[in-house]
């Protein structure tokens, strides 16, 4: 019996061809294999993988494959319930990219042919992913993570762009920045073999040459991004004002704030790759861009904040200003969030934010203000229905929405590390539950899951692109990942699955640990991080 | 040591004076007592209760007295969070009406006097607790019941009304209808002893002198009221039309359609009470009146429908028209979900559908209805914003809000008492968890608490003013709760705990039971209800 199917999405009419079931009679379960190249690989992956097999093996070796990669985190303690969450979680994490390899070909939309190649990842929304499921899978599967980065390559080679958004039907014009960048940067950062020149081409083109516009693919540039290239800011429209920019897509509009922080911190990123590749006067460049989102800090509201093609200040309600989801100046959230995307620079932000404390009150500001418009309470429906992706509130912390991720974690760059463990063991009761309710926000193929499976470990990748992680608190007694040569890498929280949340002391190996943060290497070399914790918050 | 503390609520000012706090330092723990009669009486329930007490024998003594209170039902199996959660439900349910006697005498705002009794129940809000917390109180500890409905009584005699929402201040503006009777039908219905003879006197005056207006308290009649009590429904705008009537409450608009059907209902609980008075006449008009429900139904579109003052109807969209909260015709609620408020009639409601399919069909579309304007889907997030009380949901249906409480049971009056147990036990374990995002809706001072209780016992009174119960599906695998003369009513339901949910058979002292419906009596005289549960629908 042989079944054609409609495939399910977009390809050229020419491959449409290639998507067959070729099902098998077993008490009545219909198996099929599917393939991008050929009717006839489909025929050939049937017999590799699934001819002969009963539902019983199949679901057998299913869950052997997938006992082996949850197992690469091993915990201690916790209720069903949160390990149920954890390794949800960590399942999750692991679902994208996809490698759609055929043994020894595969069919790629960058340039709409089969090549021959062990492996073909893509899928991928890297907006959301190079935060935290880029750094995980990394940590975890290094060398996945290469074959990962190789796929990026070979998509930029096929097709000319280095993608931001790379589907299994080419790349998608979704959300903003080029944070491949941020991704290879990262790579590169912990040690990585890869081939970064090639990389570094296609993400100097990202930079230089493409549209900063939010969720357009591959355009040239406008005056907009003169203007950020030579002025330093993404600069933005004044209510009400008529955009003249054809290429700025109707509800997504200009996120001009958003587009200028995040463009910021992709530019450090290629300062690092070039840096790397011992390309002098490109480091510079983009060094002196990686300050850009200074331009968009307005030292009298202590806010990121929009400005217009002539420099001024549009003045705005840092809650509640730029229409649906904040779209006119920043993506989704509103600047009570998005002030903290500057992950390449958190000092220089806490210097212009005015040190330390201010830093402290200003978070705390953050975890704890109601919406207030014109002086008056908001209700919660209101604010979803302006910031509809803001949920999983704390204050205005959204941790429904990536942007949010690594705000907590910094705490610890102005010495309150036990106000991060604070808000993090709430944020992880609260918004992370097996109730059918689950998890806050959206998944965002892994994002979501992958903060949490860092977050339950204990420590967190604030700035991709730098070896290091700042500690949280862990949500299990102890948690073992695999470190090199076969060792492992183990902490030890003794109380922290019955809630004890506040680190009093923490030794790294044996030695006092006096800093919340850990190396790449620390962690990569393997040994164990002893965490005392406590009831009550201690300085340590 | 001495503390005076402004008092958090409105009283008139000569009564500010009789709010002190006696404390007394013992471990760092303040004690003080309140009382609303006098600064010396405060004294003396300083001395009665808590002088001579450390924090220690107090706390044993509260834990004691909660013990006894939510000991009145017993459960079996069940997880913990379950526990948690329905026990929690439990004591809500019983955290109000608050007695404000104090020792022989009380205060009342009704007529600003201090007046010599033992209690005096206050704070209740009526609209939402008429449905199940008074019930569920009335059957687990009647003599608490009759008290508070003498409390009703006195708060009638001492200010001409029978209040809505009596408040400690004074009956408040707050939602429709004059549910007071409802409160006193059931309690007839299910043999209480009480002046009903007084309590009717009240709640006539509310049904005939009395504006049926939302939020408006104690007002004379307009010319809405007599088109209601002339033509039987009452008026609604058309969209964009001007108000006329200055009364209506600015946000809270008209409500028409709402005002017409819960009107309609407790007409029919005050034609309960006028038989029950032997007053034959008002019996004849008020059960005339019960009928006026079906003025509102339009069988064209098969909804509850407004009318303007012509009696046209008012073409609207149902699941979207009526401003915020559907106020112009619906209290913060569609028509999808208000069309089933009728609970005295429900036979009527069934034949005007079209008969036990076109019900169930009616009922399934409720339970799995997005959202669409204009044939155009409507996210989330636009849904509550325009009904921001209209969470918890499923479908059109609002776990959240009280008018959907009963509408899960209405599948037992169509025959399929299963497809009531299949969503009872998914709004269950979704909408109730004992994790931090709690249960849904608002608590409404024990109306969502005891809708739970009641629905983890397995069993919902629909009608308030019918001494019956619809079956649901318990939570539990036993549950057992007190009876007339010392005796147990015992409900044994084993495997329900384990996710059991569907009733294959009934059987009542031994005997088979063939309708999902229990009479109170069945329940008041003791005995025990087995139900074999299943993981199958049945019929039985």
């Amino acid at each position: 019996m042989r079944l054609h199917l409609d495939c399910p999405f977009e390809l050229s009419q020419s491959r449409k061809d290639c998507l067959i079931l070729s099902p098998q009679r077993s008490s009545f379960v219909l198996s099929g294999a599917l393939s991008f190249v050929s009717f006839n690989k489909a025929g050939e992956i049937f017999q590799k993988e699934l001819a002969g097999n009963s539902f019983q093996s199949l679901w057998t070796r299913a869950k052997e494959i997938w006992n082996r990669q949850l197992g690469l985190v091993r915990v201690t303690g916790g209720r069903e319930g949160q390990l149920r969450t954890f390794y949800t979680a960590l399942y999750r994490s692991f679902q994208r990219m996809v490698n759609y390899g055929e043994y020894g070909e595969y069919f790629s939309a960058y340039d709409n042919r089969v090549h021959k190649g062990s492996f073909f990842y893509t899928n991928d929304h890297i907006w959301d992913t190079f935060r935290c499921m880029h750094p995980l899978q990394l940590l975890l599967e290094p060398g996945r993570q290469q074959d990962i980065l190789e796929s990026y390559n070979l998509m930029y080679r096929q097709s000319g762009l280095m993608p931001s958004c790379p589907n299994v039907g080419g790349d998608l014009p979704v959300m903003i920045g080029f944070h491949a960048a941020a991704v290879f940067a990262d790579a590169y950062a912990k040690g990585l073999q890869a081939d970064y020149a090639t990389a570094y081409e296609g993400i100097r083109k990202n930079a230089m040459e493409q549209s900063m516009l939010p969720w357009v693919c591959g355009a040239g540039l406008t005056e907009l991004e003169t203007c950020y290239q030579e002025r330093g800011f993404f600069p933005a429209l004044h209510p009400g004002q008529k955009e003249w920019i054809d290429l700025v897509h109707q509800r997504e509009r200009r996120q001009s704030v958003s587009v200028t922080l995040e463009h910021s911190y992709d530019d450090w990123c290629a300062a690092q790759l070039a840096a790397a590749l011992g390309k002098k006067e490109d480091q510079a460049l983009f060094l002196r861009r990686a300050d850009y989102w200074k331009n968009v800090y307005n030292p009298d509201t202590r806010f990121m904040a929009p400005r217009d093609q002539n420099g001024e200040w549009i003045p705005f309600d840092p809650m509640w200003s730029g229409g649906k989801g904040g779209r006119d100046y920043f993506t989704e959230n509103n600047t009570y969030v998005y002030t903290w995307s500057v992950f390449h620079d958190v000092e220089g932000l806490k210097n212009l934010l005015g040190g330390d404390q201010a830093m402290e009150d200003r978070l705390d500001r953050l975890f704890t203000e109601g919406v207030r418009v014109n002086g008056r309470n908001v209700h919660k429906y209101g604010y979803f229905n302006q910031y509809a992706d803001a949920t999983g509130l704390m204050g205005q912390f959204a941790m429904g929405n990536e942007p949010s991720f690594h705000i907590p974690y910094l705490y610890n760059y102005c010495k309150k590390p036990w106000k991060a463990q604070k808000r993090l063991r709430d944020l992880m009761d609260i918004w992370f539950s097996d109730s059918p309710t689950g998890i806050c926000g959206d998944e965002d193929g892994g994002a979501m899951s992958s903060f949490f499976v860092f977050s339950a470990m204990g420590f967190y990748p604030v700035c991709p692109g730098k070896p290091e992680y700042a500690l949280g608190t862990p949500l299990f007694d102890q948690i073992e990942i695999p470190a090199s040569g076969g060792s492992r890498f183990t902490i030890k929280a003794p109380g922290a699955a019955e809630g004890l949340r506040y680190i009093q002391e923490a030794r790294l190996n044996g030695e006092k640990l006096t800093r919340p943060f850990l190396s790449h290497q620390e962690i990569t070399r393997g040994g164990t991080l002893e965490l005392q914790m406590g009831k009550r918050p201690r300085d340590w």
